[in-house]
């Protein structure tokens, strides 16, 4: 295999927001950021955060984000608490730079071995007419690209020790049950579970799935395994118990929501 | 602060439309640049505009495609005249470059002491087979990418003197009252006005505002300064009085559509 | 019309997906990607394709694919077969790299003449532990991003002869009437059908466009001739027969739904 490309790449900033695709919003950050850093790579992972969702997007920034490779820059703005007094975060982790508000986007990301983690506090890199509304363009898109331009970590402000952690409720484990629930539901209706592939994996499959009248008494490997058109329980490409219909959605279908819960025994 | 990548930033084309994100137009637009101009950096403002509807898109681009760097080349193409006697215009203006209809897209972002604004008169720089339903692909794409690539805007067709503007009616103002109207409802339900931060900034917060039966009484600094879920009013980051609900959406809540007249008056 | 910008261009590859824009699917794919290839220029065509609808994706990718640059990579993921046997490929047509499964993703634009199919059969280049239900993630991405970095398409796996092809039904020609159906409704509401322009071409303006109840005896050329609110003909910017409504919405206006029938008669 032969590279025909040996340019140098360019720094990569990823963006996640609950902005939506129809405001400026977005737009304004990603001008923003290539006013300062116009060698920037400006990769969407995505606007359709559902509103001040802190979890949906923790949850997509563990999925997603860390497929890049080292060095990138994620910034993240699910603010509902835009203006007030939570402070604003960049942190490394993962050999990864974060940026965004404190209030927990980034739990599910946070390494306590290797992250460092600073409040923003560098009014000069921001906008001077910081707005109350707008963070997102004010502050954290600049200091993206200040970052993503080479701005060390230590320059952006005092070391923070507690970082707002979202009160993920773990699955409530015993010898041969397991109750978890549904902490997202993808584009095609899969219901996506806190139950991870180890808690159930010593099992094997002598497994009694429910979710509300649902019940699946076997692990499929694929969505095609299943019966077309009836529910199946599968581990998802996030490792996670998931319950999809084969060529149809389960959300719809099994009229089910999000926090929903999900009962796992072993037979 | 250290700069770790020193190669030259790509010239950018932004991209606004009203072709949403499932269909073949946008790919088909940003295929024909990048075939033109392969160095171009593409980056999506929106495609979520309101079908046909012009004024959304301006107010899009003068709070978006304003935040990038001098030289970029904005793209929009919200064109429910295509294949009509419409012109096509390529117009320099506020240091950005700018292609689309004449029909009132770019009236935002026009500055009249410095905009130059020029007729597309050259069929050789667009598809030969001209389509008379799709100009962003066949003729905007090619001339955006031209001048990404350094095309002079004397050289793409004669001036032009009156460009349409959109009839953009302002609030109505007397000394203690202002009538306005919602003139955009963001992603999250909030209702921005026409009503700007300078026109009420006088009185200070001896405000009454009126919104159908909704009366405020007080201007909040942030959106979490309101009582959850109760209606509250601040300048948001156009700028502009905007009504919005903490943690809720104000255009549902409030059975609020665009053009709702809102009136200010001082107390 | 000089050229300000003389660096090399980074090669291409687009993504055409089912997945939505609010899940972590795209953002993982675009990752993996960067991380192969970090000189990649990732150009989103859409990822709003109807859940596991092969037809619409064949569609899009045949009109906006095809209008980039020679050597792009095509990325294209509609995969309800995902973790079966269907075969994973790479293609090599009119140009441009192809990369996807074995459903008929890119029946409309394999060329005969030209083009080379071939199986990935490299368990190296993806990921180690291959999910069943992401090889989006998994298997494409890693195999797009090796093609755009310059590994051979010989050295993907074993050719394949006899792709899946999509049963496209053809319109139904006699010499004075054509019967065919609409393939896909866009994002305004206009009907597009798979009778093609040059169908009809011979019949000049003598026609008779039937489509359930609604009965159209003229073809425009732009959909501003039409009576404002009425249906009317047009050869849209595929080259195919289209039902549209001057500022409005045709698909919701008729009722219509895909495979509706669509009848051409020459008077």
């Amino acid at each position: 295999m032969q590279n025909k490309f040996m340019r140098r790449a360019a720094p990569i900033v990823t963006l996640t927001t609950d902005f939506g695709d129809g405001d400026y919003y977005v737009g304004a950050m990603k001008g923003v950021i290539l006013g300062i850093a116009p060698e920037a790579q400006l990769v969407d992972i995505s606007h359709q955060i559902p509103p001040q969702d802190v979890l949906s997007a923790a949850f997509v920034l563990r999925h997603a984000a860390c497929e890049f490779p080292p060095g990138t820059v994620h910034l993240a703005v699910v603010d509902p608490g835009v203006g007030t007094r939570r402070r604003p975060l960049a942190i490394q982790s993962n050999g990864h730079l974060w940026v965004g508000p404190d209030n927990g986007l980034f739990s599910l990301v946070l390494d306590c071995a290797d992250s460092r983690i600073h409040e923003i506090a560098r009014p000069d890199l921001g906008r001077p007419d910081l707005s109350s509304t707008f963070h997102g363009r004010d502050l954290f898109a600049p200091l993206a690209a200040h970052l993503c331009r080479g701005l060390a970590l230590a320059d952006v402000g005092p070391p923070v020790a507690d970082p707002v952690r979202l009160d993920e409720s773990a699955p409530c484990k015993s010898a041969n049950r397991i109750a978890g629930h549904i902490i997202h539901i993808d584009g095609f209706g899969n219901l996506v579970s806190n139950i991870a592939a180890a808690d159930i994996a010593p099992w094997g499959t002598a497994l009694h799935i429910r979710l509300g009248d649902c019940v699946i008494t076997e692990l499929c490997r694929t969505y095609e395994e299943g019966e077309l058109g009836e529910p199946l329980a599968l581990i998802g490409s996030a490792d996670l118990l998931e319950i999809a219909v084969n060529c149809g959605n389960a959300a719809h279908q099994l009229g089910v929501q999000r926090r929903a819960t999900l009962v796992v025994e072993k037979l």
